[in-house]
């Protein structure tokens, strides 16, 4: 194989409970990349459409991600690479983590996988290091996998992918704010009370239980937050109103996709999560802020290969 | 039914990660009662053997739990309560839970079932309100229900059973030295880091993931707790040399049970949970502190009945 087209999905991390650790693959909203084995020794990004971002290598996440790949391979040649954004930069759901996910996904195919998926995580993660300054997984993660993924651990590298349930749906909304990450990091508190620890590790488990026993009930019980939403939500115009809006309209619960400004919620079925995107939305048209809305499944297989 | 007998099963809370929110029955040690239906009122404990503990009602954890049955009962009449303490109190392994939990799920029993377990829950958590001063239920839902317990949230209580692969077996030992509860609550601090929140629900997420999945490793992987147990161990001496020794004999993972003094590790088969129990012993016989020693699979069922 010489040419391969790939599927990389959207990503939503920091879901409720699980900041810092817990992340989910869309399935209707993601970036598409072509990419091309060359003669020549290097990573080349070709055609770049669809966001305002860098082409120089060194300067662009599938860039740096895929050097990382070449860095660690016996391969003589190199990648000629096109990107198709679809994923709005500095949206929260996960834009970086789309193109250094896929770059080194499709390279890993086109050489026969000789990389496991816990490698290419790490060469991923370079990708993310650029965009953020931070070598976080919780986005490649389920971008790589599909499903939820828990990073159970970074020292040493430690990633559970886990089950979602059929019927669960997601639905995101972009208001068109801008939210630098580098802000809502430092508005974060570097300390917490026990109390409100002890409240997110008993829902994290609680939302990992609720997923493997499909109780969706459960899931909505324990999407909670008592640490970082209520910090970072100052940061989201509207974000107390979207939620209860999604609340009220039959979500199983709602909170900051990454470190936003998009806001996701998850509902049981698809019509379900529909009417939730609409309730969403009235918010922002009342409150006249312009929108993206992502209503879709969970993507159970990760980045994947398409025609 | 006018009498019955039953078995209360030691439990183990506070599993590493899992800190106020996680606990597991175990099978070997636990206590039996007795308990009669009388035509008098009241709860009358008219047997309490084993242990140095009071017998009038309102001081003991049976009675009180009983009590709290009672209040909410449309029963006219009461019950005698024979008490057989196998359980040390002030072990760290649910001694009062074991009595308050047997005294209620008992008394529903006779009475052909009248309250959910939940509602049992709620009355036996009268009892450890007696005996440290607030109604935990991390000992209680385990002896209740079996297996792992997570309480999810005390308000509304949200407890979410969480299944024990076959093959887990814990060991326990108790150095005969006494650590106050109210002691080992003072010396905790109220305030945490980020940081090592973000590591502890990660924990707790690996360690219920890896107990649905029945994969040992990452349930020894997640057995963590940087926020406790480096802090209460201070108060258990021989901590650290029981734990790297039990670790060297293949546990999946040691950390203090409950409050302590007792120490738990978790093994993947009864022959490995014994040689973890000798290791264990071995550093008490050097240091020359007296310890009792419990290898048990996990109890699956919680209080049950017995001829």
């Amino acid at each position: 194989m010489e040419t391969i087209r790939i599927f990389c999905p959207a990503t939503i991390a920091n879901i409720s409970c699980g900041f810092d650790v817990l992340g989910v693959a869309l399935d209707a909203v993601g970036d598409e990349m072509v990419i091309r084995k060359t003669v020549a020794k290097g990573i080349f990004i070709t055609k770049l459409e669809g966001q305002e971002l860098p082409m120089e290598t060194s300067k662009n996440v599938a860039g740096v991600a895929g050097l990382a790949f070449l860095d660690a391979s016996d391969y003589e040649g190199g990648f000629e690479i096109e990107i198709y954004k679809k994923i709005k930069a500095g949206s929260g759901i996960g834009s970086s983590a789309a193109s250094s996910t896929g770059a080194v996904w499709g390279m890993n195919e086109l050489l026969g996988r000789p990389f496991s998926t816990l490698e290419l995580i790490r060469f991923a993660m370079e990708g993310e290091r650029l965009a953020s300054g931070v070598a976080h997984a919780d986005n490649v993660a389920p971008a790589l996998f599909g499903g939820f993924t828990l990073v159970r651990s970074y020292d040493p590298l430690d990633i559970v992918p886990i089950p979602s349930p059929e019927e669960l749906f997601a639905t995101v909304i972009h208001p068109q704010i801008e939210v630098k990450t580098s802000d809502s990091r430092k508005i974060l508190k570097t300390k917490i009370t026990l109390k409100d620890g002890i409240k997110q590790w008993g829902n994290l488990g609680g939302l990992v239980a609720g997923l493997y026993t499909k109780d969706y009930d459960l899931i909505g019980r324990s999407l909670e937050d008592h640490i970082v939403e209520p910090i970072r939500s100052i940061l989201i115009p509207g974000f107390d109103q979207v939620k209860s809006s999604a609340i009220a309209s039959g979500a199983l619960g709602c909170g900051i996709s990454g470190s936003g400004p998009s806001i996701f919620a998850l509902s049981k079925g698809e019509s379900k999560a529909k009417s939730v995107g609409k309730a969403m939305k009235k918010v922002y048209k009342n409150i006249g802020i312009d929108y993206e809305i992502h209503v879709s499944k969970i993507n159970i297989e990760g980045v994947r290969r398409i025609n």
